[in-house]
């Protein structure tokens, strides 16, 4: 029994931040080869910090979501996740035992040997008619940045590829660094050129920064007036969005794996909580902003707000998805980067069978039924806010000098509006739901977001703009 | 059976403003003379448009808690409440039967002859040990202004002061305009000088501009170097603070009322909603984000999301007005000019009498239950937009050139937190809580609050701050 766990980037600001993660959690899902796959995130739910508390069994394989190593995948991930590890991943990865759990922690998947076969796909996708005799290939990546160190693996995949022979030239280009793609005419001598972007999505450097540098009018751009005569550029979605990065992704998980194929078992404190969760559900659990219920062989959640309307008023969804979509957005459309702030639509309900119901309680509260049973029975362990401050780093670090003063006047703003009591300021939380009381949740640690708004007011950044709204 | 109901300016941004009228109101209620005494708003809940609907008793006496008539005296209340009058108010007052109701609307009661009382009552306050023959009395006002007119009572007051004979000088003077404050000692020559501010209430003038102009360095101030010698200034508090605008008060009331001392009964409308409610909280009631339910004899009222707490957990209240105080502020401190935002604070439960329930729940969710009750019986009257937007007038009458897509983006914003649903939108609401659903409230038309943002909207000047903060 296995845990397949993806780690994404995430965001506090932008809704689609996490698509691309979720597409391949729900392409491997299909596949079964885990017996589960659990996404958590650096600035989204469940975060780094709990998402180990969300995974079901006791052999857990994590996987970084990024096209290449850097600092997420070399130092924050690994910090925030607990591995005791720090600096660059050997390409076997790292094993650890964490509360129980055997968490294997491996390189990113963009540095994977296999990425070659995506860009060649992508390639192929942009240009199915592609003669090996008058094409060139361009591997475009960003150059490498503060953050991460991408233009290695770029160069080894074009290698790779030009040791193939598929295409009559292939270049390693760069926005940032040298060689440079928008000097590509110099050095692309082929009738046909296909620019394949080794970046992670699609987003404002596939669609604005490289279209503008090379002078790209769309997925096929004529260029008449070049040292080398006519030049067609066939221009390719990211590597990062093809649905062969499953397979990378599944490869990495087996190597990773290596020789021990017993797997895991069911986590013993994870399966409490789900039971008691569902015995809960049984009757009727009240839980933060949501009824949970029986109705008619299956469970119904619905806004707590909605209790008695009748069906045909709300909206009906019978999935988890459906249900994480409605969390993921508030009644006037705004993003909810923390699910547990009190602002949950209402106006729909979800039917859901009973094998269903956790998935569905886990995207509309991450991590939120492990830390409440927890805490239940004493187990949570917290956090508490100076800790955090220490381990920051980068832009971050300089959270460590904000007051206790700026920490509340932080938080009296961005935990005002949220269900969790903040255990980690010492605030005293003595029931939780599974004691009845519907908005008993605690929170273990201050959240990714108070940190960066507490990083906003050290700065002075923090005006009106951070404040509430309404007035 | 008479309701008196005091109507003030409020605030969308200040908790404090409407203090004053509470301490009115509150004073008028131990007096007993009312059978009720009530409060209506401009910027606050209930707002204008549905304070009448509170009122218990079909004789209704108004009063607005203005310093001076003006703009909002003889344009904004009597439309806003639908007196069918625009411009000044006759001495005897407004008389109209609305909606059953016989609704008397009176002056303000700064321009009520007794205020000279009030006036002599500060100034005695200010400098007990006065001596007629050595003191000058300053009556001090704004002066005109867009909104008010105010100079013409305060030369009154002045004048029948003079005319009593307890100064040996009285002098009308004013911030803003001829004869200005700040060159008082040109002309008066006593060696003591009370000052009086014929002002609503202590704020930035009273605490700032006043003591600025003239030099006060606290309660009493002495000037040296004047061109009548050595002269002391004694500075009061503003005449709109002093309890003894409750008598005013009352002898406006009893002006407005009258020859015709039968009064009123109990409105047929508002008993059946309020037995309507009593009847719900008998078992349990959830209304909004509140659960009511008896409790030993009494009444208990908590948050939802408190539910099962135990009580030792929760701070408790037993008075209506202890409500009001929990329902001002959400969790983060932040003032809530609308009490069906969703942020209503957790953490207390009042206990109540049957008797102070309804009051304590007109507090929480002021006209809920009454509009509520209405649109349950198909009995709501809702405005649409245009209708409110041609209504308005001075700053706000820009909000008719809003366009449909401008009204929606505010109010996915402003509304997109708020419990009610917009019937004035077309919205559609077929259950409230009075049968069932918590959540279940009627928005019968754009609150000022929206107008307000609309208006900023219009004006181009509503940014990022206007926004939801959390991201």
């Amino acid at each position: 029994m296995r845990s397949l766990v993806l780690i994404g980037h995430g965001s506090h600001l932008n809704p689609d931040s996490a698509s691309s993660v979720y597409a391949y959690a729900d392409m491997l899902r299909e596949k079964r080869l885990f017996d589960e796959v659990v996404e958590g995130y650096w600035k989204e739910e469940p975060s780094l910090r709990q998402v180990l508390k969300t995974a079901e069994y006791t052999d857990v394989t994590v996987i970084p979501m990024f096209i290449s190593e850097g600092y997420f995948t070399e130092t924050v991930i690994p910090r925030e996740m607990g591995l005791g590890h720090q600096g660059p991943v050997p390409p076997q990865g790292v094993a650890r035992v964490i509360g129980g759990r055997t968490v294997r922690y491996t390189l990113p998947y963009g540095v994977h040997p296999r990425m070659g076969e995506v860009i060649l796909a992508r390639a192929r996708e942009a240009y199915p008619e592609m003669n090996p005799a008058d094409t060139a290939l361009i591997v475009l990546g960003h150059g490498t940045t503060r953050n991460e160190n991408s233009n290695k693996i770029v160069f080894q995949n074009a290698e790779q590829i030009r040791q193939s022979g598929q295409f009559a030239e292939v270049h390693a280009l760069f926005l940032d660094e040298e060689p440079k793609v928008n000097g590509w005419q110099a050095q692309v001598k082929s009738k046909n050129v296909v620019l394949v972007p080794f970046f992670a999505s699609e987003g404002w450097h596939t669609q604005e920064t490289i279209p503008e540098d090379i002078g790209l009018t769309g997925e096929v751009t004529v260029f008449e007036d070049g040292p080398h005569g006519i030049q067609t550029v066939y221009y390719s979605k990211p590597v990062g969005t093809h649905p062969a990065v499953a397979e990378v992704i599944l490869q990495l998980a087996e190597e990773a794996h290596g020789l021990s194929d017993q797997g895991g078992d069911v986590d013993r404190t994870h399966l409490d909580a789900w039971n008691a969760l569902m015995a809960l559900a049984e009757d009727t659990a009240r839980i933060g902003e949501v009824i949970v219920r029986p109705a008619e062989g299956m469970f119904e959640i619905r806004h707590a707000l909605d209790e008695g309307k009748a069906n045909e008023g709300l909206k009906t969804v019978v999935t988890p998805e459906g249900v994480r979509d409605y969390a993921r957005l508030d009644e006037g459309g705004e993003y909810r980067p923390v699910h547990t702030l009190r602002n949950l639509a209402r106006g729909w309900r979800a039917v859901l069978s009973r094998e269903d119901l956790p998935r569905a309680m886990h995207l509309l509260y991450p991590a939120v039924i492990e830390e409440s049973y927890a805490h239940h029975h004493h187990a949570l362990r917290c956090t508490p806010w100076a800790a955090t401050a220490r381990r920051q780093t980068g832009i971050y670090a300089k959270v460590q000098k904000a007051t206790p003063q700026q920490v509340e006047h932080v938080a009296s703003d961005v935990c005002g509006g949220c269900l969790k009591t903040r255990l980690w300021a010492n605030d005293a939380l003595n029931q939780t739901f599974f004691a009845g009381v519907p908005g008993g949740i605690p929170c273990a640690e201050a959240c990714t977001l108070l940190v960066a708004e507490v990083r906003e007011e050290v700065s002075g950044k923090r005006g009106a703009a951070a404040g509430h709204s309404h007035g």
